[in-house]
């Protein structure tokens, strides 16, 4: 770190200081801001958050001032100094999973220990038997033996079946055969596996007396407990850089015939019999079913405030930054506008800061609706935890609810992803210029936020299981079948008006802007419907209308979610009218603004009229986005992150946008730490360190 | 470099090889390529690329095999190495402006030297004296003095009127005190600046006698040309790290009263007088003007390329990956599917092919428009540069046809950065998990371009002035003023059938196809004519209509170039019939697919009908994707970028992607050689590296 010298120590940034603009936009706003904080997270929550944080940054091994800076290999280094430290810290303070959570989302980047942590752990649990347990998960839990799961190859993604590398079952020896017949087979972006694991739950097609019996998960060690070097046979490393996400050691993973005992393939559901070395057949997957819903409800919940980070920096920085005159501004008010005062900054940033609000709660929803239906299948209290938040209680009957709740799970993850993603690089821009430099926190943060996209079902992939869901669903309401859940509710409804048509008052009445999305939904499901059952067409050349019929009805589901929520007495109780009024305001920016980008499908459908579309854009929305304004800069503080947290010079608290820009540049920047010798006659590239020799490259 | 084991060498892929589904798709189709290519770019410029690249490849210093795993300083090292081999190899070569831009072009990252040799030179030469040029100029084109140019501060970026850096006349020693009188006047995202120059050209606002005259260009030393160490009061950085362009020294820039000599005022438009001390006038800025319309043409022209090469890589990787299979193919075939057959990855990716050359004619007619319109300005053949190309001659009336000139290279420099930007990550995403490795090739493209989104005119600011333009003309046809150009005819035209509305063919007749956007421009014209002129609405609150106004605009200017290349004898005398209708595919899908995302503007206008809309949708855009699907390898191809210059495993002309990610992974990949202690309770980081010990982190 190189000080900078005393004149320009003594420089401030012209014009009022950030944390006076800051100021001004918080007076703007009564909206209170602890209180909604803690009916987002609730209070413990927020105290925990308080209370981990407080132990991170007292510790140097994660401050993050050089984190932009590094390079790949001193990045995972230090992510690797930090996920030992971070075990150590939670065995020291006897830190339960929650507060491990949270420790993880202060730290903000993906860590060498992560599919040890999660997928590793998790598979050995719930696919192992107590021997295995015994074997594999002690160890594992205690970090002797550090874990990944590899599934996905070089040449297969997302379809499992298609999977190469082979489990061959060995009656003379009883072992197994693991092999990597085809270069394809390869293992690849298995996180974790690339310089840390010693061993991995690995998904192979089991084959016994050469009939192939699918994928199923073996336990196999890769490398040396203690050397760490690989296995005999076993090729395996790190598949290098990618657009983000560097932290982490994604790995590659060859076998060359490599033995395993008959105990290593996880037995829970399917096995080898010893003595027969015959199949036993597996227990219903309705398990894993399960956990691939959790997985995906819980996206939808985190999209909300993945979102939120890009939203808050852009927000505080765009009330700070200021930029031309407004040309109607009267001559007395002389100075540049903040950004986020022009119509065009706002229409970005205000219906993103609403999808945070819409995303939040409907993954609340979905947490609700999960807990719910396992309470059902389990048939005890158990497993649903009495979750507080807002939504009206509702009753699904069985399996239908979980059939209903696998496909909301499928649309929303492909929908709330790609909101937080696509708003991310939105928000990123919306800050001009300085959105480029990775100080602005944005860029790294989508960049790591990116896969969530294509992983957990590819965001277009999954849009055909929600399709082929309203297809079933849409054959039973043409059968006269009674309606089951909220899907075959909406269905039966725009059937038995197929004759009159719809009349929705979509700027007039909360209900009919919700009902004019079910309608669309409705509409686009019968349209399917009659390409696939009635005229025939092929699968494939369906597939666009299949993503436009998913998006649909999952941006239905948000809109519905968003207006219960406010609705909730969990809500109406606990915030003041203020909150509430803004959080409706909100509601109905992110509803009609979302109408309004995808309007031709509510004009086909005969939704809305066409006066009330252009009304809505030319009138109602501009007004909302007035309306919301003042209240921006608070909204995004009762998202609570802390500074520590965003590591962001333009979506700090306190406003000191250009100060802190300048720092980190001019004091905490290695580059400057060079001289270059800039002239193209001569082979001396830095002055100061002559070892970079220009010949030496040549 | 570590050679994989043997038997990880003797692997292949499985099933069908790259190379071999590769030369399928190339035989699918008989589009003559090297013809496509010889059109598309001349064949002049494809023999000098092939001369200038076989250079290149053989000078071990270009050599990219580490350019996606080194961290920033290494990476700046290496294109400081390569700026100044690229400067020699010139010289020695005696290459021209023209082979260095290709040099350039294939060796595709952002190096040290370029605004010393783009703006600082251009600069020095346009704005300078006979005097100055002898004084900066020479010692700048020998590379004795190394300059940048420094416009944009951290408080300040699109309005140049608000720089805050002075330059006071001291009349009493003839000198120019250049001064940064707050932290947010530091000079900020100035290329080259950071490490490499020794010289700037200063934006400052020039004060006389406590008057201030506004931005004037100042020639400033920064460094010792010696040892290349700051001057005293000059605090001169770099800026950081950002989400691309790293290879790229931003840099800052403050003064504390630094006085430089009267010849340093760039003198050729204004200036100090000595004797009198006052402010001598500035000529036209008509040349200023030209300028950036230029470099706004230059962009539109670019992007095409820029977008072709994401689409490129992303092509030949979609007809090699395979995956699930065809639910509808009939049992025999068995194997997967390539994912280009998929109608949701033509969806995608097609249109972009479309794009390509969209913006490709587009540009191509900008640079004539603007040839044609300064022949009419200088009144001499000079210098409109003959250029072949697409188009028919057209007339333009003199300064009508300028001020055309100026807000269509707004709005398409808006539109055409946009496109391509927003394509690179859809190509990206259409790879899969894939297109997130760097080695994808896209992503490192795709965040190396993202700032033409943001510099030469914010792509949202910039729609304003297109705005302008059309109220302007709006206001002219109003008054029932002669249509004088394009723009006011095809408002005089929609006017004079206002009372009767249209009826355009969509789908039957392309002239009807490029009329409908005429007709949406002009109906979008006269609402916003109306919102400001009649009903007085606020400048701010129609910002969000202005930009769907430019946006507009720009796609009809699109849509009627990429026609009338079609058209012109240059097109239909060269290219065979087969490329021709192929082509003619590529302009309906473009069109066609356009219309349908902005349908309700369509709609709104009355345009269309929404039969026609949703017929376009499922049936003639879904049909022209099937039809055009054998061509994409060879259409892609036409592009004709050396894999050289790609750089990217997925895009490889020979379809060995998954060798290529293998090779690099696992014998490229620096981080394959440390060797990691797992244990959270062990200090050690890296067993092989003991130096980087956990102790010392913590």
């Amino acid at each position: 770190m190189t000080p900078n010298p005393p004149w320009v120590q003594a420089l401030k940034p012209a014009g009022p200081q950030g944390h006076e603009l800051l100021q001004l936009e918080r007076d703007k706003s009564s909206v209170p801001v602890a209180k909604l904080s803690e009916f987002l997270f609730t209070k413990e929550a927020i105290e925990r958050k308080r209370r981990v944080l407080k132990v991170l940054e007292s510790e140097k091994v994660f401050n993050k001032n050089q984190n932009y800076f590094a390079g790949r290999v001193d990045r995972f280094e230090t992510a690797l100094a930090r996920a030992k430290r971070l075990r150590q810290l939670k065995v020291q303070h006897g830190w339960n999973q929650e507060d491990s959570i949270v420790a993880n989302d202060l730290i903000s980047e993906p860590g060498p220990y992560g599919l040890h942590e999660s997928m590793f752990l998790i598979t050995l649990r719930d696919q192992g038997t107590p021997e295995q347990h015994e074997l594999f998960l002690k160890k594992a839990e205690n970090y002797q033996i550090i874990g990944c799961y590899a599934q996905t190859e070089l040449g297969h993604g997302s379809n499992v079946r298609g999977l190469e590398t082979t489990a061959t079952w060995s009656p003379e020896d009883k072992t197994f055969i693991i092999h990597s017949p085809h270069l394809t087979a390869s293992k690849w972006w298995i996180g974790s596996l690339g310089r840390t694991a010693n061993y991995a739950v690995v998904m192979a097609q089991l084959i016994i007396d050469g009939k192939p019996y699918g994928p199923h998960p073996f336990v196999v060690q890769v490398r040396n407990l203690k050397t760490h070097e690989p296995l005999e046979n076993v090729h395996v490393g790190d598949i290098g850089p990618k657009f983000g996400y560097n932290t982490m050691d994604n790995g590659f993973l060859l076998f060359n015939h490599v033995k395993i005992p008959h105990v290593n393939m996880l037995a829970r559901f399917s096995s080898v019999d010893l003595s027969t070395n015959k199949y036993v057949r597996p227990m219903s997957a309705s398990l894993v079913y399960g956990t691939l819903t959790w997985v995906r409800s819980h996206i939808v919940l985190q999209s909300g405030s993945v979102l939120a980070r890009g939203v808050t920096m852009a927000t505080r920085y765009c009330a700070i930054r200021r930029q031309f005159q407004d040309r109607d501004a009267p001559q007395s008010e002389k100075g540049e506008t903040a950004v986020l005062n022009y119509t065009m900054v706002q229409v970005r940033l205000l219906p993103l800061l609403a999808a945070t609000f819409a995303l939040h709660f409907t993954g609340q929803g979905m947490m609700r609706f999960y807990a719910e239906s396992q309470k059902k299948i389990h048939g005890n209290a158990n497993t649903a935890s009495a979750d507080r938040g807002a939504g009206p209680e509702e009753t699904h009957a069985g399996s239908d609810s979980l059939a209903d709740l696998h496909a909301a799970s499928c649309g929303l993850k492909s929908l709330a992803s790609s909101i937080a993603a696509e708003g991310l690089e939105v928000c990123r821009r919306a800050c001009g210029g300085h959105g480029y430099s990775s100080f602005s926190g944005i860029g790294p943060w989508y960049a790591d936020y990116l896969p969530t996209t294509t992983w957990e079902g590819d965001n277009y992939m999954l849009s055909q299981q929600v399709a082929r869901y309203l297809l079933k669903s849409a054959r039973s309401v043409k059968k006269g079948e009674k309606p089951t859940n909220d899907t075959t509710q909406i269905l039966t409804e725009f059937l038995a008006r197929s004759d009159m048509g719809a009349a929705f008052d979509i700027i007039g009445k909360d209900e009919d802007l919700v009902a004019a999305f079910a309608w669309r939904t409705a509409y686009l499901t019968f349209e399917a419907y009659k390409h696939r059952d009635e005229e025939k067409k092929a699968w494939n050349d369906l597939l666009v209308d299949f993503y436009r019929l998913s998006k649909a009805h999952s941006q239905y589901l948000v809109v519905k979610n968003f207006y219960e929520a406010l609705q909730s007495p969990s809500t109406t109780d606990v915030l003041n009218e203020e909150t509430r009024t803004v959080l409706h305001k909100l509601f109905r920016l992110f509803a009609l603004n979302t109408l309004e980008q995808e309007s031709s499908e509510f004009y086909q459908s005969g939704a809305t009229t066409v006066r009330q579309i252009i009304l809505a854009r030319t009138n109602t929305v501009m007004k909302l986005l007035k309306e919301i304004r003042p209240h921006a800069v608070r909204l995004v503080d009762s998202w609570d992150f802390p500074d520590w947290q965003l590591d962001s010079s333009l979506g700090r608290y306190d406003g000191k946008v250009y100060e802190d820009l300048f720092h980190r540049a001019s004091e905490l920047n290695p580059l400057n730490a060079i001289t270059v010798d800039p002239y193209p006659e001569s082979s001396v590239l830095f002055k100061n360190d002559k070892s970079r020799d220009f010949k030496s490259k040549l």
